[in-house]
């Protein structure tokens, strides 16, 4: 899980968001899920895997017409008529773009150091942060209390850390650092296609 | 999900289960859980599917060398030493037997009437039987608490047995006359499972 940060999202020149690139730099996010170290997890990884196969297959059948994330909402919305936004890479990547989020989100709050004083070196605080903001308005009253009962499985802080530089000997503050360089293109890759959404009018608000 | 009462297991000569009719009879099971109404239950769907996958590919592999079930383990147990029986279709099959445990305690508590007389239209009470006897033992603290959140997704008792006979109008005991019938072969052949993992000493108690 060094991966994760050694492997930089591109920069965006005018906001446009390379497909092939894009892809390739989120084939190394579901390992993520493993960081958090407990098989509970992997119903998230696989969902996530999901999206990512589902927008590829999407790329790979047409890789010049899908150059970039803006061309497959705006042919898909041309392709699927009125069953569009709830259809095809264009509902794969709502939901992906989520689970960034949550990412986004979980790493920004522990790399400024966010802390929960009484059980310092837990994470659940930073967890439910991600949580709140990226999905909980998107879950059901069931998804919700399963989220809460999947929360005792987060790992302690420490191990978390090193989880996420596995194989290297790196400080804390080295670690958080790097989190720090990884999230800058990052962030701005995931504020772009919320973007798109919010622009294109893609954007749903259903309950799973 | 008349595909469920429709597809009979195959009677068993001298408890041998043949690998080929055991394959095409679960297949028919995974669809159980979208009677179960809600999507919550995908990834237990999921992990039903990866275990059928993976028997499926080691009886693909050598379809007269991996005839029955029985071959599979004595095979198995050959090739992997000390692994065994934590390895290959062994295990694959030592967790799918708990889920069709699940399901026949399930639907054998439905057909006998069982019921909470408070909520005579809910099944939680059988699917909590069925998860006691079968499942809960295997797994930690953790996953029991995302248990006790999905059972209230739970759909009631009518729309379940609907669910189970759809496309066809059947009256409530026709289908658990139904019920019944499937039970006979299914539970001959899950026992015989069961005997099999304790006669082989391959049974494992870890916690997921
Ligand atoms: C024996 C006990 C059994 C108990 C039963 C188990 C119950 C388990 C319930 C688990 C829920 C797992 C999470 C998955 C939730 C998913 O339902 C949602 C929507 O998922 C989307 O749905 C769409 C259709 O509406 C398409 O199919 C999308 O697919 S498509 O590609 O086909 O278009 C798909 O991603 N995704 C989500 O909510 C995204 C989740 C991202 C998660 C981010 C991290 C959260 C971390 C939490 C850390 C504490
Ligand atoms: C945003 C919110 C996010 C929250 C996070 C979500 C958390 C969700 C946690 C859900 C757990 C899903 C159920 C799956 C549990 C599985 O962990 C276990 C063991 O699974 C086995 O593990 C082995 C290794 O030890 C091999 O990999 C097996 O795979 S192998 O084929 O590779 O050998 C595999 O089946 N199977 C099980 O416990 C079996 C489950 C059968 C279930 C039967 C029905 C229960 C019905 C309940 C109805 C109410």
């Amino acid at each position: 899980m060094a991966l994760l940060l050694d492997q930089q999202f591109a920069p965006m020149p005018n906001n446009e968001i390379a497909t092939k690139t894009f892809l390739e730099s989120v084939s190394h996010l579901p390992p993520f899920f493993d960081c958090l170290g407990s098989k509970v997890f992997a119903p998230i990884k696989a969902d996530i895997n999901g999206n990512i196969t589902k927008i590829k297959a999407v790329y790979d059948s047409d890789p010049v017409k899908y150059e970039t994330l803006q061309q497959i909402l705006l042919i898909e919305k041309s392709i699927y008529g009125s069953e569009w936004p709830k259809v095809g890479a264009t509902l794969a990547l709502m939901w992906l773009k989520r689970g960034l989020r949550f990412i986004q989100i979980l790493l920004q709050s522990l790399a400024d150091g966010e802390r929960d004083e009484d059980n310092p070196n837990l994470i659940r605080i930073n967890i439910t942060k991600a949580y709140d903001q990226a999905l909980k308005r998107y879950h059901g009253w069931i998804v919700q209390k399963v989220f809460k009962a999947a929360l005792f499985a987060a790992p302690c802080r420490s191990d978390f850390l090193n989880a996420l530089t596995k194989d290297q000997e790196v400080a804390e503050e080295d670690c958080l650092a790097k989190i720090h360089q990884f999230l800058i293109n990052f962030t701005a890759t995931v504020d772009a296609i919320y973007e798109m959404y919010s622009i294109m009018n893609a954007e749903l608000d259903y309950l799973v």
